[in-house]
């Protein structure tokens, strides 16, 4: 359900302002049938005390059962069908490393692998190496590989054992498969174009295959980063952008390259704030960079990251923690009077499953004109109690518009 | 709302194995407002053990308001868009009969009917005639009616007054209109092309007007079945197939054609199991199949048919035992240890409506990764409480499949 051509036409400008909260993977399960949630389990008294005064309910991002990734799942909090509006992996890297993508560019998202001496992988992530590893190991291969058959090739370090690599060319095509086979045991795959009849991705995917060659001659002697593994080829796409669709000045706090790149695709800026070594979420300070930007945008997307990576780590303990942790934040953002405040994730990262899983996410509205509702708290088991009841595919948007008072009725 | 080309994406092949119960129209209604459905009056305490181990939901299997015929029903269950993957009478009948059909063959439903001497209809099912008059009456046409204006004519019984009429030539469509006006008192209708100018059509519906007159020629001495009406004139669709959506080797158990029918067109194997003279539901025998096709398979779908037809005579206590019978099996359902279990209808057929109804119904879903929730029996009240929430349109093949480890995440 694409929802957006009409929020354009019904938008309209107000002074009100919207703040989003995303909390990465918080909805969770219980460990045994019966048991709390992380968000159950957590002290929650600020965040409890809001839910008595706010509207819930439970938020499915893309469809039942659909575990979401962090793309997916952002379009569909912004307002875009996650499966009409889809983005390569490549691209939303590229993006939240901030490097300009044209319209005929390239983007792939790159991991440094260990191989065995027979060619099958060995670790997919080279043991997920430092990032300063990373930086020498990219400048080893920019000094050898900048340009294939006349097309520029640029290297980027993300984080870990994650890079991202650009190609710079007229007559590019982007329909091209992984090399990455997602698993070990095996070779990495050639790249290959979807279409062999698609001439310009077949151009794209002999670049890619000399590549892994260059890249395997280049570190040859490296001990464990021995390879690369590429995926999500992918070209920018050409999103409608929030600030026409909504007519708001959007802000977008985070400080993981992937959530600033999903935010910059759809027209936010991302303000400049990113991972730091000591605490790369940095929550304290994107409270800061929204406090210095409050008077200068009217609707904020603030992220944190960890509620989801202690999740994935399996460790609900460390989850409940960055649960407390947002709690502890709260009232600094209530102190600030958004005219709309919501609260959710872009999908479940419960910790007993140890990854993105397709359960609904709570979500909480704190706004005008809001039902009674039964829910006392932002759990899973309250939520659905909640009056927003069961909301399924990018109907977020619609929603924090409506209660900021920025959407004129639907027909006469 | 097509997910297929997506979970064709996602799936991927693992040992887990999934059982998908129908309780063929096993939603109802109270007698008065206030008292029990016939689920909720049922002695279910095997059902009602598992419902406080597993999650529940309301399921509509189409859109609210809309009551689905069997087809509808199940292809909503199995996760294809009934409003997109639409599948005529005449096919479904002719695939539950065994009958092949080639992609250009035609089939259609016919109905054994009673008319007044003045040629308008007295009976539409000719007193509903058993099995054995029905095939006595098609062997008397067979000896007649071989072929039309070159195009192969075949006729089957299915049961008691239905019977499928297959056309076998080049150059046929199936765009054409019922004969069968679904009213007594008034004549057949002729058949016509839905559009004037398909010429491919119209010759379907030119014979079909023919087989009608010499049918009635040939049946003019009969005192009961004198006459025939047709409709669900339909090709055979090209569906994607389950097995190669969500990697699955897939077996029905259901003794209906109609069910065997359906199943076959999404790709699943029918096993060897028919309707029986004594009782064409076979539940027990049904069990019995399914254990011994257990090792052999990783998607069951087991389908039970007694809950509607009781539900179709108006006899409330007629469905309460068909569902107590079940509550009986299920411990031999759980003693396989399905990874994922699904319980739910097609459909309502509440025993106060003596029809197919548009209520949501239950669905009960025992697996890993639930989470908690208020529901305690698998009645229409309860299953209101649960965590599943409403769901509507094709949701719980995702739903399965993912709970059953069968699924990737969507996007990066």
């Amino acid at each position: 359900m694409d929802l957006l051509p009409e929020l354009k036409e019904l938008s309209k400008k107000t002074p009100s302002k919207i703040l989003l909260v995303v909390l990465d993977g918080v909805g969770g399960l219980p460990k045994e049938l019966g048991g709390p949630t992380e968000l159950a389990a957590a002290k929650t008294p600020n965040l409890d005390r809001l839910a008595e005064r706010s509207a819930l309910g439970l938020f499915t991002p893309v469809a039942p059962g659909i575990a979401p990734g962090s793309g997916p799942g952002h379009l569909s909090i912004f307002g875009y069908d996650p499966l009409k509006y889809q983005v390569g992996r490549g691209v939303l890297s590229a993006l939240g490393l901030g490097i300009p993508l044209g319209p005929g560019d390239v983007a792939v998202r790159g991991n440094f692998a260990t191989l065995n001496p027979d060619g099958t992988i060995k670790d997919r992530r080279a043991g997920r190496p430092p990032t300063e590893e990373n930086r020498r190991v990219i400048e080893k291969l920019k000094a050898k590989i900048q340009e294939i058959d006349g097309v520029r090739v640029e290297l980027y370090t993300e984080s870990e054992h994650r890079f991202v690599l650009v190609l710079r060319s007229e007559g590019l095509g982007a329909r091209v498969t992984d090399t990455d086979p997602q698993t070990t045991g095996v070779p990495p795959r050639p790249a290959e174009p979807e279409d062999p009849d698609d001439a310009k991705s077949a151009k794209t995917a002999r670049i890619l295959n000399r590549f892994v060659e260059l890249a395997r001659e280049a570190l040859k002697d490296e001990p464990v980063i021995n390879g690369v593994l590429l995926r999500g080829v992918s070209q920018k796409p050409d999103f409608p952008k929030l600030p026409e669709v909504a007519k708001v000045r959007a802000a977008a706090i985070a400080s993981y390259p992937m959530y600033r790149g999903v935010a910059e695709l759809v027209g936010m800026e991302a303000l400049g704030l990113r991972e730091d070594e000591e605490d790369p979420d940095r929550p304290r300070a994107k409270v800061e960079a929204l406090k210095a930007a409050w008077g200068d945008y009217d609707f904020f997307y603030l992220h944190f990251k960890k509620t989801d990576s202690k999740g994935e780590d399996g460790d609900f303990e460390g989850k409940v923690e960055r649960i407390e942790l947002f709690d502890a934040l709260l009232p600094e953002l209530l102190a600030l009077k958004p005219d709309v405040l919501l609260i959710t994730g872009d999908h479940s990262t419960p910790a007993v499953y140890k990854a993105h899983s397709w359960h609904p996410v709570p979500v909480l509205l704190h706004a005008s004109y809001l039902r009674n509702d039964a829910a006392r708290r932002f759990t899973e088991d309250e939520a659905a109690k909640g009056s927003l009841g069961a909301l399924v595919g990018p109907v977020l948007l619609p929603l924090m518009l409506a209660h900021a008072g920025k959407l004129q009725k639907f027909g006469a």
